[in-house]
């Protein structure tokens, strides 16, 4: 028999393993989008009167690097210019592009065991701005990745370049 | 103090309704994607050799109720035909897109309370083919349709159409 604590207490069934798992997955697999690009796509190709990869990817680097300082320590960064989410310089080039995607991954790495298990459902404002638990502003962090990257894909497949495969998150 | 019990067990910090939440707000938000095409455009419109997003949307309605089926029962379609995942006719409009659509968040809602919490770290071959345990593949699915839909929203930019809100989830 359950005791009244167990019964009270909701079952959850994803660990902070296979959350920092599942981001670290997606973030490889964008890391990849961006090598694929051209040098010169990467900040001039855009469709629709988007925005060109590169700054996707800033927007990206800038999320992420915010959003594990937020998560891990409730201090989030405000979010003052839509453009540039970052306290990092605008890189110029794919290859500092990368090198701040790395050093985000490394940030991640460091800061992920900080957080507790109760973290997830601690409600704050993410970012001074989106209200809600945890839990629901990781994954949109990590949705919004997925979202801006799929257009990365539909950029590089009008441009005649085969995309890295979607299933491939190691 | 913690029982040795508590600690052999890993945490986990995202319940079966959270998920749900979290699927269902993204199919809402897929839903408006499809709504937002003109009835031609969603046929017959591509960029780079992709499929029109009728195509895709028929890809995610075939794979979210294949894919609650599994989930639920453990009794998986197979995944024989790679453009139509789905055991449902071919919509040929955008209303029987729409209707099928429906139908699969019906099927959703019903067969969810049936999945026992632990179901959610069993291991099988989602759909036949992709082994790992049950909410990876439930992730990989919803991750899935973000991607399509990121696409659907460059579709949707290119033909200088607002595509709706990728916060808006209800």
């Amino acid at each position: 028999m359950a005791t009244n604590t167990t019964i009270s207490a909701p079952a959850q069934v994803i660990s902070p393993e296979e959350l920092l798992q599942h981001w670290q997955g997606h973030r490889q697999l964008t890391r990849r989008v961006i090598v694929a690009f051209p040098e010169d796509k990467l900040f001039n190709y855009s469709i629709g009167g988007m925005r060109p990869f590169a700054g996707l990817a800033e927007e990206l680097t800038g999320l992420a690097s915010g959003g594990i300082k937020g998560v891990a320590t409730g201090k989030w960064p405000r979010i003052n210019e839509l453009e540039h989410h970052s306290d990092k310089p605008l890189p110029a080039t794919k290859e500092e592009i990368l090198k701040q995607w790395d050093e985000v991954t490394e940030e991640i790495e460091a800061l992920w065991p900080q957080i507790s298990p109760e973290r997830f459902h601690d409600v704050e404002k993410a970012f001074g701005m989106y209200e809600g638990p945890i839990y629901a502003n990781f994954l949109y962090l990590v949705d919004n990745e997925i979202h801006h990257r799929g257009q990365g894909y539909v950029y590089l497949r009008s441009l005649g370049i085969e995309p890295p495969p979607f299933w491939d998150r190691f």
